[in-house]
């Protein structure tokens, strides 16, 4: 039997994988008088004389909706949001089985941007936080964008930061067995998509100084014709000697490739092509960009991919719930650029300096210390930066 | 140390009645690729090809939004959506502590009648039932309408219908204690707001031909000034002899007192005033509009409040989480008139004819024998009825 047809099989015994408990026992008319009517009017009054008291009488401190209109999910596309609930609610046990983060999947039945933000702004009382997902580009950055500027809790779009986040710690650590350092790299991103931008971004604030996004016509450059706005913002911060060119071209003399594109886009040749010590994440899913023993034999020296069963996974589930574990621990209003660099670092130095070796950058998946230093990272830099409100 | 005290406290040990918990396990990579990638791709796929395959692959078989804007929150009126969060966490304890039903709380930041069911409509997806709560009238009423006519999952407004569920099975029991019949009644209903109207429209359903409804200015009928929409829809359809005047001139031999109004609206010489053997359920919460005690010594026979510490108590948790029940189980696409007429039936039939008496008339409210007689009532009624899809 296949794993899908496992999966299909496991979900129908399941009949969902999430559900809501009460946390309080009503057995009797006193338990019902503290739990409902008519003791539930004091904290009620608390709350409607100040709004912060949510965070001590409800759950709101600890809640987060997995808000997706399902038009990018996984590698199926624009599949309508009824038919992305099964990858929501399995976000929403990772959320909770790795961060203790109750979180609600909120399905949206609308593409249009505005209605969106208009619909999470208006559903945004009971939530200390909002995940997006699987939200196709350049969209979401817009949708995020917009609710960051409105709302004053932690909003995340996963699938660019999560996965911009383990992609730098990935880096981290390669370059410690390379020997290179972030400033002096050259660094390929293929694919402009939602993950392909937030990385690129990140890698900015990291420290590295010459990233290259290239889409399917290649080398994004200022002054290309036919951007949207998303990649003619990229444009002006990213590829300082202006290239151009085909990835091909302008992967020539490069120190790292990092591909969330599509299978197969790179090839021997085009590694050989690269500086030495040349660092591959590959990380389309399931198929990569290259595969990694390809990769190793035209002399690429540390590879990674998104999968579970070569070496070097670079994986979400590493990040996303140690982050809002920490943003949610203080309240935080925002999820800053300084919380997301910090929870990179913090996924890095799990990986003992001793076990550290080109088959061995990442942490595992399954490792739940990591989140939980990912956690105290992120309440740290929520704290220095000015965005903790506790 | 008061009720409401100890209930603070309370809320701030818990700090949040509801918790979001995984129904599986995710500690290997085998688990996360069933439950997450690359399995959970089939699921979707399936969806995706046919909606209700949600209901076999997902939660929303089991899963109920509890909104609410926060307008009309128990005695405490309009607090705003986040001060009402206590008591939609409550009440999603309820539904799942009596009805094994999955219940979110969901705030509505706007008081806009078009927002909310648009944004309901919009969050729609995830969920197999909507459940409105502390929507104050008359908005209550178009916003349930509406989103009945957009939506085909059961949306119930409970503080309209539960109220006029449990109210009517009181009403069933009391009947057979006086030896009255419902066609032969004259019933007062005093507040004419969610409650007042349902509970009369129920009554209408369950054969009572003489409903006089009441707001503070006396008895509605045809042709009375200055009436929203909801009350002069409602004077055409009650009031049949088109009586004029104060509460106190038309409670003048009627038969049973129905009071979601305010305290102390009823008196001795008023209850005197009635005809023989009068019922009188004074629901006003927690002051109700006559004591039970003052009531009994005007010639009431037959005595029932909103209260647990008084006999006859009329409470919709009775109702509510059995109806949810056996709507989801069916997957009606309603909740209509029969399932309402069937539930109240089913709550006044729990009570053994043996145990029945002045004093007797409700089942307890932590007998969770009754939600389990409901749902089946309901389950019926909804297939006989054509709403029910499985």
């Amino acid at each position: 039997m296949s794993i899908y047809d496992e999966a299909l099989k496991f979900h129908e015994e399941k009949r969902g994988k999430l559900e809501v408990v009460p946390r309080v026992e009503v057995k009797d008319a006193r338990d019902l008088s503290l739990a409902y009517t008519p003791g539930v009017a004091q904290p009620c009054l608390e709350i409607q004389k100040d709004p912060n008291k949510a965070y001590i009488y409800t759950r709101k401190w600890n809640t987060v909706a997995v808000a997706s209109d399902g038009t990018a999910v996984l590698g199926l596309g624009d599949i309508g949001p009824l038919g992305s609930l099964p990858v929501m609610e399995g976000k929403s046990v990772l959320f909770k089985t790795f961060g203790d983060v109750d979180a609600i999947p909120i399905l949206l039945d609308t593409k249009d941007t505005d209605e969106i933000v208009e619909t999470l702004i208006r559903i945004a009382p009971s939530f200390g936080g909002i995940n997006l997902e699987d939200i196709s580009a350049p969209r979401c950055f817009e949708i995020e964008k917009k609710l960051k500027e409105k709302l004053d809790i932690p909003i995340f779009h996963d699938d660019q930061h999560g996965t911009a986040i383990v992609t730098l710690s990935a880096l981290l650590n390669a370059l410690k067995i390379v020997n290179k350092k972030l400033e002096d790299l050259k660094v390929i991103v293929n694919g402009a998509g939602a993950a392909g931008v937030a990385i690129t971004r990140l890698l900015l604030s990291s420290g590295v100084k010459n990233v290259i996004l290239c889409d399917r016509t290649g080398a994004i450059f200022e002054g290309r014709e036919n951007l949207n706005s998303s990649k003619s913002e990229i444009a002006k911060i990213t590829n300082p000697n202006k290239e151009q060119g085909s990835l091909k071209e302008v992967l020539k003399n490069s120190d790292v490739f990092v591909g969330v594109s599509a299978p197969n886009t790179l090839n021997e040749e085009m590694v050989k092509s690269m500086n030495s010590d040349a660092i591959i994440f590959a990380m389309a899913n399931p198929i990569p960009e290259i595969f990694p023993e390809d990769a190793k034999k035209a002399g690429a020296r540390v590879i990674g991919t998104g999968r579970s069963d070569f070496p070097n996974q670079i994986n979400n589930v590493l990040a996303f719930p140690g982050i809002f574990r920490g943003a949610l621990d203080v309240r935080a209003k925002d999820i800053n650029e300084e919380m997301k660099l910090a929870a990179a670092y913090a996924i890095a130095n799990s990986v003992n300096e001793s076990e550290l070796n080109e088959e061995n950058i990442m942490p595992k998946s399954f490792d739940t210390t990591v989140q939980a230093k990912v956690a105290e990272a992120v309440r740290e830099a929520a704290r220095k930066s000015g965005v903790a409100r506790i």
